[in-house]
């Protein structure tokens, strides 16, 4: 299912830049490099999954947990604590995911339009 | 930072109703009755949590590795897995976050938006 061509895993492999926000042994965050609200900023497993359906399916407890309170060390590092901010994760094709391998938007810094939620 | 008289603490109590999509000890998911797409669920917490932010602060990990599976059964019981599917969860202020009890939506059905992701 995951295919290793994709933009992030080049991203891991060092092949292509990123604006670094936090790493460690288990994810990576990043700007997004096409900015859908005042600060958005994305998480990465250094695991490949595809997306959310398969990571939750075949990871294990602990990538899970490791995941999600990375994601909010990103959030903490980037300051949207106080002010609130939106996680959204993709997958397949209605949803619009267009990067193969498993990411979490953080999107905040501003008032987040909620008409498509 | 838990306000006890929230409207998703009142579906639990059984207070107010829901249509009820599933249910265990952990998590109750049901319909959104405000759609933002075709199909579009909630899945909320038993446990008391204003957000994805006090959850990720204060809950074990096997609440969140709890939550997150709970999300996917979700998914598969809405037939959402094949065509794709959108996780939002809101925090704060800036995300235009309702009701201050964690919860988890689930977009579908349809093509989604990506214009503000």
């Amino acid at each position: 299912m995951y295919d290793a061509n994709n933009v992030f895993a080049k991203i891991l492999r060092g092949e292509i830049p990123c604006n670094k926000i936090y790493e460690d042994e288990k994810v990576l965050a990043f700007y997004d490099i096409n900015p859908k609200a005042k600060i958005h900023a994305l998480v990465i497993t250094k695991g490949m999954y595809a997306n959310f359906q398969d990571f939750l399916e075949h990871s294990s407890d602990k990538e899970i947990t490791d995941f999600f309170r990375a994601i909010v060390h990103v959030v903490n590092i980037l300051g949207l604590k106080e002010d609130g901010y939106r996680i959204v994760m993709n997958t397949g094709k209605n949803s619009g995911q267009e990067v193969p391998h498993l990411h979490a938007h953080i999107l905040g810094g501003e008032v987040l339009p909620t008409d498509s939620l």
